[in-house]
């Protein structure tokens, strides 16, 4: 039995939506971000970064969102959540999650995470202006580039969907215009209406 | 016919190094970043986020180094650079990979490419001091709990290890001691004996 330790709100989402459309036997946890559970002692012997997603299997414990995305996809093959046999297009899916993970997420944390990277109030605040024009670019890229439509890869529904739905999730925090973005905003709509989706937000959100 | 794109001193090493372990037939082309090369036209004609390292292949481009460094992986198996028939050992390679990407190179480029998220001097001035602090905990939490050696998974060679090696390059330039990491400047003195690093190094930097 997997077991995922997600906070809501976070990236987290992603994976936790994986699971439910590749229809895994799986548990959660919360962990409360507000009380800092995630660098308890408890969670940090889960994983020693002190960030959430993890994923607890009957192997071992796996942490990165690209990384449990595709571990889902290879685990579930019969869910098609990715293209398995094919290495090249295996390589676009991975290269489109690795943009959102190391690019895309990461611009987006510099909104209320400065203080991983500075120690100045002022350039917290700096980096916080940037925000806008930093994800705003992002998926300015990702609209006229990379998101074939329906899906991010096409006709067929992959890893990829879950995490752009979840990142996309904040863009209005982020201050990016979503009416510059229709592609994006019909992608959120599609998602939104997904029965997997609906299952896993009504349990995050509850 | 493989070819990649590279820059001498960036993360285009690490694939650079895996397609010369997996006995590739391959060419390369150097992007010259003192000339900005990597926003020209031409370049972003084949990689439209500026950067290093694409791969081109027959079926298209590929960019994101977790992406490049699996799809080499799968592409030549025989090279055994990493763990296909096994999910989770894959996704363990992958987690690995996906932490140097959006944490540890994120934590470095804070350096030297403060401009990517902040505009304020006294801002870039913030990040690059911090550099040694943010980019030390990631290499000893690598240390402590990941580095499994001799390689990064243990006995068997992956395509971890030359993205280890890579980032671990940076680390004097970074401000961090070495000293406090043994098991990483043992790995990187392992990789430097190893035929395909040196002939990869001797024609980056010639």
């Amino acid at each position: 039995m997997l077991k995922l330790y997600y906070a809501p709100g976070t990236c987290a989402l992603a994976s936790h939506i994986a699971l439910q459309e590749a229809g895994a036997a799986y548990t959660t946890e919360r962990i409360n971000f507000k009380i800092n559970q995630q660098n308890s002692p408890e969670y940090l012997a889960i994983n020693p970064k002190g960030r959430v997603p993890s994923l607890v299997t009957d192997r071992g414990i796996l942490t990165e969102t690209p990384a449990m995305l595709a571990f889902i996809a290879q685990s579930f093959p019969h869910a098609h959540l990715a293209p398995l046999d094919d290495a090249f297009a295996f390589a676009q899916v991975q290269a489109f999650n690795s943009y959102l993970c190391a690019t895309v997420h990461v611009a987006h944390a510099h909104r209320m995470r400065g203080a991983r990277w500075a120690t100045e109030e002022s350039s917290f605040a700096d980096l916080k202006r940037r925000v806008p024009q930093t994800v705003g670019a992002c998926f300015a890229l990702i609209e006229r580039d990379m998101l074939k439509g329906p899906w991010v890869m096409g006709e067929q529904y992959t890893i990829c969907d879950p995490y752009l739905y979840t990142i996309a999730g904040w863009l209005e925090g982020d201050g990016v215009d979503l009416a510059a973005l229709p592609k994006v905003a019909d992608h959120r709509k599609r998602m939104s209406e997904r029965p997997a989706v609906q299952q896993v937000l009504a349990e995050e959100q509850g």
